[in-house]
């Protein structure tokens, strides 16, 4: 990629990312829902974005003859899910993660602030869920943020911290891998709100 | 804004945002629309976020006990618009401008990839339009992606650069500024579109 100027773009970092190529598997959750969101645009079946992570811009230098460049910034924390976007005319929102349990999808990895925005967004009629990689089992499920609410108030009144694996299996929607939709989940929305 | 290490916020910047404290008239259209965002989440109306600018990160530093810092950085193209959300059960999406122009407004503040992206959007049964604020005459509309397409394509073959400001007023929807609403566009919305 270059820039506007014409400078080639820095190296990568595992910060950056190029375009998918819709070539390799074993790639992370957030690069196989990369390919997804391409393929879904190309193909004219959905148009869902990630969002870029916030920062907080505190030092920008201007060089002459190039471009601008940040000089010190930090991570914010964002206040949404990181993906959203609009298929068949609904509102899509939902949030990814991959874990390492075999037995279940720990809590931890969601925040409140998320909870909150899907509540939200779900209220006004958006499609929300949670997309869960377990790496071990190579098996990802859509899982519909209604039941995700459940398991959370569950937690705050004492209950268990994390999702069964087996309760992912069985309520949610396994999301097969497919040579372009590798986490073909329109399908699976298809099938849970249409 | 305390940082999640409990350090204090760097200094503000004109890059950086306070909340909206829905009190100040005269401030930038972005501005303006953020507080209405902020009020229409609170009182439940719709859940609009503006996207964060993309950045490319080159460098970070780890430093102990403290916030990570982002060293070396560079603004990237965004490939969608500024905002979008949910607004009753609709995918919305929209792009805000202001121009000092009295007689119209250019189409050099639109970039191709904004059109590609809305005209996508409205395919997929999204509400895509474009917030335009007239400065001079403190006048704020919104005009539907619909027909920003025709004045777009216009241009392409030949035609002007730039849509007539009684155009816009005789086809779009003023936004009136409302304490709370400032640009209280989702009023625009229930008209135009439901």
């Amino acid at each position: 990629m270059n820039y506007p100027n014409g400078k080639k773009s820095p190296a990568r970092t595992s910060y950056t990312r190029n375009k998918p190529d819709f070539s390799n598997r074993g790639m992370t959750l957030e690069d196989d829902i990369a390919a997804t969101n391409e393929y879904y645009r190309i193909a004219n079946i959905a148009n869902i974005h990630k969002k870029p992570t916030p920062i907080q811009i505190v030092d920008v230098h201007y060089p002459k003859r190039s471009a601008a460049v940040i000089k010190e910034a930090y991570f914010k924390q964002a206040s949404t899910t990181d993906f959203n976007g609009v298929y068949r005319g609904r509102y899509v929102d939902f949030e990814a993660k991959e874990t390492k349990n075999k037995t279940s999808f720990p809590l931890s990895n969601i925040h409140q602030h998320q909870i909150d925005h899907m509540k939200d967004c779900h209220q006004h009629g958006g499609i929300c869920f949670l997309i869960v990689k377990f790496t071990v089992h190579d098996e990802t499920y859509l899982f519909p943020a209604e039941n995700l609410f459940s398991y959370w108030e569950g937690q705050l009144n004492g209950g268990r911290k994390s999702i069964p694996y087996l309760d992912i299996k069985e309520i949610g929607i396994v999301l097969d891998f497919h040579f372009q939709a590798r986490v073909d989940y329109a399908k699976a929305i298809d099938k849970l709100y249409f």
